[in-house]
């Protein structure tokens, strides 16, 4: 098994040089063969994927889960479509960063690379495959992909597909690899794989990357845990107000931009919290509160709650939210610093200074002055696509296009330079 | 003890918000006092450095680490005059790196700003100290520095001074400190403070840094392990290689740019070796081969010898290169990419393909067509000062300065958008 495994990343590892050299045009046709080929091979594909749903059936997976794994032809097709749009992304490799020419003659260059090997971890959603494929082919990479044991006959049959075509282009072998075995022990062995893979980004919920970040050696791109503040300051305006957190906590639930916290100026609690009550009701929000909070909701009403000190560091991703009054913009800058993952955090605010002050202070990847959280995405960000979005500061932060999966090198010209 | 380390860091991870925002006249004006109060205790810092210097000859501790550990006037100067050279470097934070409004009106900024706690960890070297200090405080990070047990004394008194400094500027005390405890359990506990400390950077040999690799739970780059190759191709000026080979093995020895490994080309090597030998004999360099190479070189000279499988990936960092023969580009391509350590290569050819396929094909941080691999530095790069040499992809890569202990956050300006 483990010797399956390590030929696997000894492959890409191999393969990586020349899969970083390939040139635009082969990158973008291989894509689009590869979307063909998804759906030339859409009937495997969708029986495969009835096998998993089958047994997912059979062992009471709930129903979100089901519907997360479950394809049919028109989410194949986007799937396939997918690929195409990234086939159309600007190719980000050789970009020339900078050049400059040295007192003593060397030209020194900084060109923009791949990153060679990047392994993929995830959970039962079989769109990840091709996603993940896509963007890290783009970008000139080696993927290696382990999914869960869930989605396995569907991750073997939609990477079976890509591979032929990858095949008809000549492309190394190792550019495209899926783990198949499921088993703990491997997934333990491949995030000790250092020799051979380059970065690890786990996709999936918060025990998925805890414990990828925990026992990794290879580095790893933390994503997608986000505990998302909207801050009503007491110069808001608050139908403005109310209408991005019921933007930020309905519009989508159980995405990682979704609003999680709110955080009121006690000015205009009382005034505020009754209107944002009257607007989430329709959903069903369950609204829990500290005390003042809870005053200004109302004790009786039946969705409003006492927060707990749990409350204020949670990611529900769900109808819940926790609402915490403070009696100034300070107060406000660090609870939210306290208490969030440093993702998505918004202001509202009618004050110039308090909004420059908030966008300055507030230490997460994105924050937003009157806008809802939920525009935290590599497609409205304008990066095309993303295959994430990073809660941490080394190498990318935010929502990571196909930059974030590139390096640098430099390369310098030179004509017998020594060191004196 | 746990305690006490625990508190030093918490203390800087609140202060980092206050640290990043600082303006550049206030960091400015405070390095060039940090550089003033090194000068102003130069007697307690020499008479401090004294005791490790006894302790360490009690010990019997290597005369090429005395030297490193050894302080005087003129070595205290330098490190006054390093923080004063970073006073005059231009500040990275702030720098809007890019803008644009999106067609729903949100306009969307990347901000660099400071990536937080940067930890520190370094051998017996005192002058790190002040350097590191120096880079992290310009970039906006609050440093936790934890030094060898050999040099603490030192330490406490160098660090002592420059928070002297910081005191009289009212810079918020986190923005520097000192892990006093030299114990094991401290470095372990320290590496793995997640919570509050964003990134280390381990500063020494191979054995420190893989030790920070395998035990810390905060993101590490990797630095300044270099087995660099100088390639000799069968198009090479022969006397341009020699000088430069010259250059990369002796002029200084002991650095992670110098030169460990070449290859030749073996259309040459009859020819193009013994010149080496008779170049590199005064410095009595060993030339371990293999078996062309040594028959090449003269099988009955004294510094020749046969080389093992081990010595193709070994960093000497002595009077000690190995020498490869190959056959072609491919070939040598192919050897430099399994023994390097993606630090700094080099290239002697006329051949302007050559050339280019050397360029693009080597995995390294820094790949070089007729020059010297010394050059691989933050100060001959133009970056002013260099906090280490990255050998890793990702964040940084080769020599890095300010910018590398940077991160970026988005700011996004809204008037009321939702997402639709």
């Amino acid at each position: 098994m483990d010797a399956k495994l390590q030929e696997l990343c000894r492959q890409a590892h191999e393969d990586r040089i020349r899969v970083g050299m390939l040139d635009t045009d082969t990158k973008n046709r291989t894509l689009e063969l590869a979307a063909d080929a998804l759906m030339a091979h859409e009937q495997e594909i969708l029986e495969a994927n009835a096998i998993d749903m089958e047994r997912g059936r059979e062992r009471n997976m709930p129903q979100g889960l089901l519907d997360r794994l479950k394809l049919d032809h028109d989410r194949l097709l986007g799937m396939a479509d997918g690929l195409r749009q990234v086939a159309k992304l600007e190719d980000p490799i050789g970009e020339v960063m900078s050049m400059r020419k040295r007192p003593n003659g060397l030209i020194i260059g900084k060109v923009r690379v791949a990153i060679g090997v990047v392994g993929i971890i995830f959970e039962a959603r079989p769109n990840v495959t091709s996603d993940a494929f896509g963007l890290c082919f783009k970008s000139g990479n080696c993927a290696i992909l382990k999914g869960g044991s869930d989605a396995i006959h569907s991750n073997i049959a939609i990477v079976s597909a890509m591979q032929e075509a990858l095949r008809r282009m000549n492309i190394p072998k190792g550019a495209l690899s899926l783990i198949e075995s499921t088993d703990r022990e491997t997934t333990n062995a491949f995030m000790k794989m250092k020799d051979y893979v380059d970065l690890l980004i786990p996709r999936g919920g918060r025990g998925l990357i805890q414990s990828v970040v925990n026992n990794a050696t290879i580095p790893v791109i933390e994503t997608g845990t986000g505990n998302c503040h909207v801050y009503v300051d007491q110069f808001a305006d608050q139908e403005m107000a109310v209408n991005i957190i019921k933007n930020a906590k309905t519009q989508r639930i159980g995405v990682c931009n979704a609003c999680e916290s709110i955080v009121v100026h006690r000015a205009i609690a009382k005034e505020f919290l009754p209107k944002l009550y009257a607007a989430l009701k329709e959903y069903d929000v369950e609204m829990r509160g500290d005390s003042y909070a809870v005053e200004c909701l109302g004790p009786d009403q039946p969705l409003v709650k006492d927060a707990t000190e749990e409350d204020w560091g949670t990611e529900y991703l769900d109808y819940i939210m926790s609402v915490k009054i403070v009696d100034s913009l300070d107060e406000a800058i660090a609870h939210i610093n306290k208490y969030n993952t440093s993702h998505s955090e918004a202001i509202i605010t009618k004050n110039y200074d308090v909004a420059q002050r908030f966008l300055n202070e507030i230490d997460s990847a994105c924050v937003y002055v009157n806008a809802s959280t939920r525009f935290s995405d590599g497609n409205e960000f304008g990066l095309g696509a993303e295959i994430g979005i990073s809660t941490q500061k080394l190498h990318a932060r935010g929502p990571m296009g196909l930059e974030a999966l590139t390096s640098y090198k430099y390369i310098i010209y030179g004509n017998g330079q020594v060191r004196p």
